[in-house]
């Protein structure tokens, strides 16, 4: 039987943040990069007025629909797909108008994946998977398989999880696995 | 720890039978009931000309937001919230418009069960559960834990599961589990 790998969306197959920096800048004329956000989430890298309004942009019923897709992530699940079973796992409960966005970004640049593959769910100890590749190291606490930490700027300072920075990364850690 | 019961929502937590019986039957002017189905699923228990008409009901926007609770399952659900952990896992990808009705309504019904422990997906065979309480005994196939079949007419001649009859049946199962 094959191997399960469990992924993540935001941050990992997204690109959540370059969106969400997008946004940002355009609204308030800054010029915020990932590199202020070492060890932070955007919301605590910003002026605490602008807070509240920043952490809203997610809400808005498009917001999922228009993300990047994360460099090389296509080419390496494709590839994956033929060796392991492959699930998305990702967390839509925060956001509950982002379900229809979140499936139909899914289907239109992952299209081998599956229907039955995609899962929304808050709680990923709730996965059965061998592996789970995720940019929120919490996520790992309770999963039942082996974390591995997909680099983002909020998450740096983790050590406790083997960490993969991109995608060719991920290709490299399942290419014995 | 506690122990995890995973639970299905359609024809288990919510009537969707007595709902799509009751629109199917106010359109045709109609007297079908659950004792016509026995083995069956509704749409293959109508006349040909009718059974994609019946199939499409599902996709309308707000059909999954009114459907009855099945008698019961509140109390029940409640109940056992205190000894187990409890997720609520519903197939939402058949109908990708289905995703916000069904979430509304799992608030609306069951406000103690949190938005962390509803799982939508489609292959409950990446479920991590002790238990799954589900109506289509395919779910079991694939699952890690042990199935327990809710009686619904479709599945009436399936012998390779424990079957509970109702709300009832499921608070005596796990009586002693």
């Amino acid at each position: 039987m094959k191997k399960r790998i469990a992924i993540d969306m935001d941050q990992v197959l997204a690109d959540t943040l370059a969106h969400h920096l997008a946004i940002y800048n355009r609204e308030h004329d800054d010029n915020l990069t990932r590199d202020d956000l070492k060890g932070r989430r955007l919301y605590e890298a910003v002026d605490e007025v602008r807070r509240e309004r920043v952490r809203s942009y997610p809400r808005a019923l498009d917001f999922f629909r228009h993300i990047p897709v994360m460099p090389g992530s296509q080419e390496v699940v494709a590839d994956l797909h033929k060796r392991f079973e492959i699930f998305i796992t990702t967390a839509a409960m925060d956001y509950p108008t982002s379900f229809t966005a979140k499936y139909e970004w899914l289907r239109e640049h992952f299209p081998f994946i599956e229907d039955s593959h995609i899962v929304f769910c808050g709680d990923k100890g709730i996965i059965a998977a061998d592996y789970l590749v995720d940019d929120s190291p919490y996520n790992f606490e309770r999963f039942m398989g082996q974390g591995l930490l997909f680099t983002a700027p909020h998450n740096i300072h983790e050590t406790r999880y083997p960490r993969v920075h991109d995608w060719l990364g991920v290709r490299e850690y399942f290419r014995q696995a």
